[in-house]
């Protein structure tokens, strides 16, 4: 039995590429005392892995290349030596892109199979509906009957911020890459309204969907889509900038918008870093998890199957090609029980 | 006897010329009942014209080809109809360019002469001292021992940011034009230190200047100096946005900065009109004033004689060639008791 591994190759230049990940078997690691070895079930995809390629100083995260990809991972305790932790367990750990890793526990958190599917724990119940939430509700407070404007709205985050908005009484507006994607943001999801950024005049489209403004602005993308939003400004309006997709791929800043509109609109500009939030994931977990009981809030994945293709469905997230959340089963749940 | 006036000739392009403005004599105008006719005696020059000669939406003054310039101005009343002000009385009152005008009281305020000196009302006891002080303390929020840097330092409203900063016991950090404004800025109004823009790389004298990190921007002035700042932000960092100078002067909109450092930094920006700050007003003036009695707290004029030089000396303000408040005097304070 062997470890399949994808290692960081080389910084890519510009959008990645296959070329710049490498296949790689190990030898299975061994649990020492203290710790336990798990088999990786899911594997997240997440744009924030292509900053830490490029050696962003915002993470915690530091790659060198020859080492294992990082990424959170849902995986299955095979053998324990740690007493927190038995075989059998589901957590929440980060395996990286590997299909055996071991641990010592540290920030790894059990499933719990009730509350939801476990691959949830990678996505709306994880990391980035963690961002979603805690970034609309401490930083967009959105009031009742405001507009919220999400952008990459069907992924994780922008599902959560679009649904929570909804859920407090605010009226949701996405932003997404296909008319397919908006009309699930619409019909799915339960936003007031979808905009393809991809057909026609976005500042036109945001002005039919916003006739009253913007109150709030998630912004996962940076780019001509924030500078568009920044021109729709409701007084008052509060921006969280999260994500700046094109960005990552890029060796040199890009110019960003112009700031005229955010003073006319007295508007508030907030960097989000989730790692902030950490101490709001329970409540997050908590309140999401009955509303996914409830039936009042739901997700899409996409799914790509087995590890050896995470470098290539990578690529096509970092493309705006992926439709929901975006993970690698790299072992069947049933498989290690 | 005839009333001078300056008018709006055409839409500048680009920095303005004394081309886009012309001389005119007409009557002098009479107070009808229930207004009063008074004398300027100074003419305040803010860079805030610009973008009201473009058409720009943020304010509520517009103009057309042939009106007067808009703009704030010290007057003394010379016959009144209204019963709030008498003959004698000076007044901070929008005259704009002219060199009398009628006005029926609204938005005037009178002037306590034992307060400070008249042209004050246009300067750091008026809007430019609003701006800097309700920015700085209310959107800015200093703590005690922190670094506030301001660009356009030896300006009426940098000038503020950077002494409130020091009297609440932050550390002040000015960004002007030339080695004597920086000399200035230092010596004479007690920042603790002064990076000229126009020397060297502005990010290593930025680096120099704030060895921790900048807690709070005020900027003045956008583009590439904004920039430079936000790669020096503190964790937490509130910038305030308030002036755009360049961009006053451009038809279209330039880009602005690369946002990632703000999202790294958790930093906030807020936008800034100063309009909604005037319930501080009061605040203001009893608070600076009192600083000023106190000795503890400096101010430049930059005075033009003569309002027929006023186009000219608004094109050098746009220019950066002031040092200090930019006023012109009209008429002398004695000339008309």
């Amino acid at each position: 039995m062997k470890n399949l591994r994808v290692l960081f190759a080389r910084r890519p230049q510009g959008l990645p590429v296959t070329g710049d990940f490498a296949l790689d078997e190990a030898p299975v690691p061994a649990a020492g005392e203290g710790e336990f070895l798990s088999r990786t079930l899911w594997l997240s995809l997440d744009p924030y892995y292509r900053n830490v390629m490029k050696g962003s100083q915002i993470y915690a995260d530091r790659l060198e290349p020859g080492m294992p990809m990082v990424g959170e991972t849902v995986a299955q305790v095979v053998e324990s030596r740690h007493p927190g932790f038995s075989a059998g367990d589901f957590v929440a750990v980060r395996n990286g892109w590997q299909s055996w890793a071991v641990s010592n526990g540290t920030g790894v958190r059990k499933l719990d199979p009730a509350m939801a599917p476990f691959s949830t724990a990678l996505g709306v119940l994880g990391m980035p509906g963690l961002t979603g939430y805690a970034g609309l509700v401490y930083l967009g407070e959105p009031k009742p009957g405001q507009t919220v404007v999400v952008s990459a709205a069907t992924g994780p985050v922008g599902c959560t911020v679009g649904q929570v908005a909804r859920l407090v009484g605010a009226r949701a507006v996405g932003i997404a890459g296909s008319d397919e994607k908006c009309a699930y943001a619409v019909q799915e999801l339960g936003f007031a309204a979808c905009v393809n950024h991809r057909r026609g005049d976005l500042k036109a489209s945001l002005a039919a969907a916003c006739p009253d403004g913007v109150d709030v602005y998630f912004d996962n993308v940076g780019g001509d889509t924030l500078a568009a939003v920044l021109g729709r400004l409701a007084l008052g309006a509060r921006i969280v900038l999260c994500g700046m997709i094109e960005a990552y791929s890029m060796d040199a800043p890009p110019p960003g918008p112009f700031l005229g509109p955010v003073v006319g609109a007295r508007a508030t500009m907030k960097g989000l870093v989730v790692y902030d939030w950490l101490h709001k994931a329970d409540e997050q977990r908590r309140v999401v998890s009955a509303w996914i009981r409830e039936g009042r809030f739901r997700w899409r994945e996409d799914v790509t199957d087995g590890l050896e293709h995470a470098p290539e469905a990578f690529c096509r997230l970092m493309r705006g090609g992926n439709f929901g959340k975006a993970l690698v089963r790299v072992a069947p749940e049933t498989a290690s029980s």
